[in-house]
Parts: C-alpha cells; structure tokens; sequence
C-alpha cells in the first residue's frame, strides 16, 4: 500500500480542494479496515461520525472557511482521552461501557481547528506501562514487525500513525508513553513542557508527570498538531498562562546557531551496540549542523515513588471496590503505591519541584540535549511472555531515558535517527528548556530533513 | 505610658527630619526593656544593630535618599522568619542556637525598605498552635491583661505590636496565626493571597497553607509594610508572578460601591455573646458604608488532614532523631500527621485546589465577606491550664473562623470592633478574592476610620 502523505504536504492540497477531507478520510478508514486486525491499534472506529466530519470539513472548505492547517485531517485519540458520546476505556473492562458526556478539552481544540476524529487507539490498560502488553482490548502489534511490541503506553496511536491509519494521534505520556512508542514504531512523538497542553478530561495516571501530547508522521506535522492543542486552561490547574509560539514557522528555522550538550553518564548506559552506534551517527550529523555539541552532567532524578503514589491514589477507591475488573498485573503495579506515606509523598513531591528548578541552570551552557530515546529496540513479544518476570524489567528499562524528562517537566521529542540490521526503527530523544518546544522542534526538524529515516515505510503500509 | 503613633503618621515627621529614627529606635527599645519582662513577646532583642540600623536610616535620610514610609521604623519579626547572623529559634528549643547565614526573603525587602529591626518575637512552638502557651521561651502575656494568652502562633508579634514594642511585625498564618493574636490583642493582622509573599527563609509548618504577613496598628500600616514585602519572588514556588498594586493607595479609597456578603452559616456559630454582639455593631456600621450587604451561603471546608500530614512531613525526620528537644504538647500534635497515607494526602491537596478554584463563584455575587475573627475573646490562661484537655479544643476554637480562609488562599485581615466588657478586644475579619488585597484593605480602612476601636490603647502602654 502506498505511503500516505504528511499533514503540511497534504494540507494546502485540501485547502486548494484538490483532493477532499472525505476521500482522505475514507483512505485512513480503508487501511484501518486492512490492517487493523493484525495491529489492533484501534479500540473503536467512529467511521460514521469521521465520514460525517470530513463532510462538514469539506463544505466549510468549498465555502472558504479555512480553520488552518488540521482542517479535514483524520486524527486519531488515545482511548483515554474523553469524546462526548464515544465510550472512552483506558483499555480496561471497568471502562468498557464508560460514555463520557463532555470532549476533552484538547479534542475540543482539535475539533476547533477542523479535525476529524477516525477513532480511539488502543492502549496499556489505564497507561501504566510501556510494552502496551495488557490491555483488556489485547495486544498491539509493531507495525515493523508484528512479532514485536510497540512499546506504550500509547502503543495504538503509535502503531496506528507508522501504519498511516490517521494522519496523527494524541496520546499521553507519564515516563515516556508518548515518545518511546514513537521510538519502537518509527513515527514522531512530543511531549511539551509541562502545563504547556491540557489535561482536562484525560484519564489521570500520574498528575504531576502526565503530559498529552502529538504523534505525527514528521516534526512539521507534531508542531502543527502541537499549535492546536497548546496553550493555557482556565479550568486546568497544570496549564500555565505561558504564551504559545508559532511552532510550526519555528519548526523551519535553521538550528545553526544552538548548542547541544550530550549527556552520555546515564542516557548512554546499557545501549544495544546498534543503537549506540546509531546515535554516534546522529551525534556526528548533529555536529555538522549546529554551534556546539559538548558533553555536559547531569543530576538525572530515578526514583518512582510520587508516580507510584500518585498512581495509587487515582485507583485506590475502585481496586479496593472491583479488584476484578483490572488485568491482575495493572492491579500489582498500583499496589505497589499503597504503603507510601504521606510524609514521604510531600518530600518526593519537594524534589521534584528542586529538580525543575534545578535543570534550568544545565540551560545556561547549552540550549538543547541529546539522548538515545530508548536504549533498544522494540523486544519480540514472545520474549516478554517467556516469564511472568521478564516484562517489568524490559519496560522499566524501556522507559529510563525517556521518564527523567517528565520529573524535569521538560519539553522533549522523539524522531527516527536509524533503523537496526533487523529493520527496527531506532529514536533520537532531543530535549530543550521548559516553554522552549520551538528550539527542540528546531533541531528535530532540520535533523529530519537532513536524513531520510522518516521518510522509510513499514511493510505493511 | 503615651501611645506610639502610627507609621502613617510618624513617616513624613521622618522624612522632614522633624523626628530620627534613632529616637524612635531608642523609643521601642525603651519600651521593650519595660514591658517585655511581664509581656514576654520578645526572644531576642537586637539593640545594637537596631540602633546601627538606625543611625544608617537617620544618614541616608539626611542626605536626602528616602527609601519609602518604612524607613527608620523599628519592625519585629517572628522567631521562625530568618535573620543572617542572628537566632532564629522558632520558639523551639532545638533551635536554640540557630543561626542562619541569609535573612529571609522577606527580611531583605524590609531592610531593603529602610526598616529598623528590633528583635526576635516569642511563638507557639514552630507555630504549631493557637494559643502562645507552648514555647521553649515561655508563655506569652496579652498586653490588656496579662492573665489571658495573646492568641498564635504569632503570639509575640501580636503582643509586640499592640503594647508598643515596634511599629509593625511580621507573622505567619497557617489556620489563623496572625488573625487570631491580632483579633485576641487589638491590632490590625493581614494574611495576602496564598503567594503573593514569599516564604523563602521562613520556618515552614505546612507549605500548602503557609502565609507571610504583617500585624500593625492601624489598617494603613498594614498596607505599608505590605507594600514592602509582596511580589514575586523567582526562586520561591509558592510565589506567582501576579503584578503588586499600590495597597497604600488603595487602602484610601472609598468603600461606597462595594458589595459585601455575610456567610452566617458556620462563621457565626459558637459565638460568645459579646462578640455576637460587636459583630451586629460592625454589620450595621458596615451597611452604612457600603452598596450592599447581604447573606451568602458557603461550602466550608474543615478537614485537618493535609495540614497534619505537611507539619508532619517538616518534622518527621528530626522528630524521630531527638524528641526530647520538642515541648511534648508540639511533639504529639506533629505525630498526629503520621498515619496520612500518599492517596489521603493527594485527595486532600485535590480538594484543596478544587476549594480555591471554587470559592471564586462566591465573588460573581460579592466583593468581600465578612465574619467574627475568633467566636471568643482571649481565654484566661489559668483554665486553659486547668486540665490537660482544655487547652487544644480551646485552640481550634479560635482557629475556626480563620483556618478556611488559609485553605481558600483569599486575602483575609482582622481588625478590632469592640470589646468586651471586662476590656478584651473583639476583631472583625474581611476577606476578598484571590489578589485583591486591595479591596479587604479598603472596607477594613474605612471601617477603622468610622470607628474609634484601634485608637484605645492597653493598660500597659
């Protein structure tokens, strides 16, 4: 099957009407109807109301009402997400009748800038894990190898994006689901600064690390999904009454001027020796077209325990009540937040309020940092399953390079930098100041267009 | 001896050099060596460089650099607010030889104003209480009788300010503790929005509901020396980068259009007779000065967990290390934070910033609410020494009326409208929305111009 194209080529082709919202849109729900049994990166479909949509989308369009750049684009959602009369699981059974009454306030943005929503992606039950191995609604299957995991806890939206079922996906990242999925599955994926895009009618995982957040098929499209949804919620606490830029010009700008530090002590830990190679690969490309790259420290934050509280406390009240209705392995993940103190919990929560404060200081040296995204490659799905002890090890370690960004509350992406012998697609973690998502989409951007990994499809698509 | 007068009055006999700061310095520090052997709200007196300070004040002045209406005022700060090179012992006696290097933030805007700092004022023990009986230094005496307790924590201040000792002071207020002593002493004592001063340097109790602010003698100085210490502070977090109005100002404008509501439901129970009374007079006088007074109905939160769990979380690790340096009243009210699980704590913090997001509804109807400060005058500190049980019911009794306004973060003062029979000052609290300082100091400015209360001085004085 053809490649689709990307959001910024297709877009002036809508605007010109060209081609129509409708006809797109029954492309995504073609190629949904194809691959998405092997995938399983849909929960539900809204075919009707998508076809519906891009009708709207098409005469508002015939009539000169253009809402920008998303107008008539098929976006997909992470079912955890709310849509007003769609249920919305979090890829448990104690959701699977769950109807919210009200959109979230980013698909509220989204439906405002002219998007149409083909359906709800598929998840790691309630986000909390990164393989997207348990889930009531099953496994999601790596679009590059469907005996691969594609990581999680967004694995459908990431699945769903490289496979090109939808133009782009909204998912939510706690301690990498956003952008180690997008690494294992070879697409775009950013989390911007925290407070930088509402949470408001998002099932909470973590309140002080989630961050929602674009996949996208290139770092121009992320930055044009971004301009949608960021920008401050008077009725969300997290949000910040920060001023939005114009990520998607910032996006072309060249990043001749940055400097990059590299924090090897850590983030270069534990690399499968394709990865690292790959990233000395990057780096080396990198440093041809920045100022500076230099090595820089840093005091990276590990420990767990405000999310594995904060978790605790979102489920508490339910898994004492229908402990049943959790996969047996989500319940012991939230029992494990059950006996921290709140003595404890305020300390950790101090800590991370130091380590926010704290990082700003590294960007006084350097204006970007670069770090493999994962430390490998997407592990094969049997090898998971092989002992009920393999997949919490595999999954912690998927996440170790992604997660401090969350503590940090920093705005970081992930883009394709190289693929292994295999043919599993590799990502590049670049990372930059809070409310600075311009410098990292900068160097994401010229990075992309400097390479051609993105521009590679999986076999199935 | 003759009342002080205000700083108000005093600062422009200042400025026209009429008057020295050193006189005046010499003035409280007279003042203090007389009474504060019966009134013991002093801990450390720093004679000497309040006279340097002084002589400073008295130089700058006379070459003409005037720094504003604080300078040359002698101020006296609460032992927990930190003085570079001076005790800060937060009424403890573990911190009976502390010695900070850095003054609080708060502190370097008052010296930074001009301000003359007179010494150290007695607290309830690391301001863990209402009543000023418990302190490694001794209980402290109300200066309208010294039978009965100054209220707390801001025990020392209240006294301090009321009895003539210095200008102005600077409290804390957690549930009440620089209302409550101000109401139970007869002075003005102003807690601003929850972030707009910064508690950087200051002994914390409970980080979520911690307020920095002043008690005076008159509304207008509670605004001067507002003036001094509001305003963002980049390395505090509990700051926000809310702009600072003239509150001086402000302070003098009229309260004619104002619309003023009285939530009797909660605030009015429990009322001792003669303050029910006070209270009908002052709504009465009010109702003249103002558009409009009417009822309001408010949903009050009372739950203690989350100030127990935070004072718990400050004093966990030293409590356990040496208990013995804790009074064991201090000891037993911090342990009572000891069992808050993570999950309680966070559903608490959740109900927190739903009740400050809440309360702003209250003010679609009304500019500013009304209530008694306390239900009771200052109980005589023989019965609340009478039995071991008395003394903590007693104490949240005071607190009541205050406590929610700490939860809701509303700038809230207490001002004097009466007293009892037997002598003992009646306060009055105003509260307003988030940030308008201004219009709780208008109402409470006119107020005390129409009435003569703040003008009787103790006994003492």
């Amino acid at each position: 099957m053809k490649a689709i194209p990307s959001i910024s080529e297709l877009s002036p082709r809508l605007r010109s009407r060209e081609i129509s919202p409708v006809e797109i849109t029954r492309g995504c729900l073609e190629r949904i109807e194809e691959l998405n049994p092997a995938l399983n990166a849909f929960i539900t479909v809204t075919a009707d109301s998508a076809l519906a949509e891009a009708r709207t989308a098409e005469a508002e369009i015939g009539r000169g009402h253009w809402r920008g750049p998303l107008h008539g684009i098929p976006i997909a959602l992470k079912d955890l997400i709310d849509t007003a009369g769609v249920r919305t699981t979090s890829g448990s059974a104690l959701h699977e009748a769950r109807i919210p009454r009200e959109d979230a306030e980013v698909v509220r943005r989204l439906r405002n800038a002219g998007a149409v929503i083909v359906g709800k992606n598929n998840l790691h039950e309630f986000a909390y894990g990164g393989s997207s191995l348990i889930s009531y609604f099953g496994d999601m299957h790596n679009p590059w190898d469907q005996g691969r995991i594609t990581g999680g806890s967004s694995g459908g939206s990431a699945a769903a994006v490289a496979a090109g079922l939808a133009y782009a996906a909204i998912g939510t990242d706690t301690a990498g689901s956003i952008r180690e999925p997008a690494a294992l599955c070879g697409c775009v994926g950013l989390k911007a600064t925290y407070g930088r895009v509402p949470s408001r009618g998002v099932i909470p995982l973590s309140s002080s690390l989630d961050h929602v957040g674009p996949l996208a098929r290139s770092v121009a499209d992320a930055a044009i999904v971004l301009q949608a949804i960021a920008g401050f919620d008077v009725s969300d606490l997290t949000t910040a009454e920060v001023p939005v830029m114009d990520y998607v010009s910032a996006a072309q700008e060249s990043p001749r001027g940055l400097r990059v530090g590299i924090p090897r002590e850590y983030f270069f830990d534990q690399l499968d020796a394709e990865v690292a190679s790959a990233m000395e690969h990057a780096v080396n490309g990198i440093r041809t077209m920045v100022a500076q790259v230099q090595e820089v420290r840093l005091e990276v934050p590990t420990d767990r325990t405000l999310q594995l509280a904060e978790s605790y406390a979102c489920h508490a009240e339910q898994a004492a009540k229908t402990p049943e209705r959790y996969q047996p392995e989500t319940l012991r993940r939230i029992r494990t937040g059950q006996n921290v103190t709140a003595a404890e919990y305020i300390k950790r929560r101090r800590e991370l309020d130091e380590a926010r404060r704290n990082i700003r200081e590294t960007f006084a040296g350097v204006d970007l940092l670069i770090t493999p995204a994962t430390p490998m490659p997407a592990p094969a799905i049997a090898e998971l399953r092989a002992s009920p002890d393999a997949l919490r090890p595999a999954e912690l370690k998927l996440l170790r390079n992604t997660r401090p960004f969350n503590v940090w509350g920093l705005p970081a992406i992930s883009v394709p930098c190289g693929f292994t012998q295999g043919g599993l697609p590799i990502g590049l973690q670049i990372a930059g100041p809070h409310w600075r998502e311009d410098l990292v989409l900068r160097l994401a951007h010229a990075y992309e267009q400097a390479t051609a990994w993105h521009k590679r499809e999986c076999a199935c698509s």
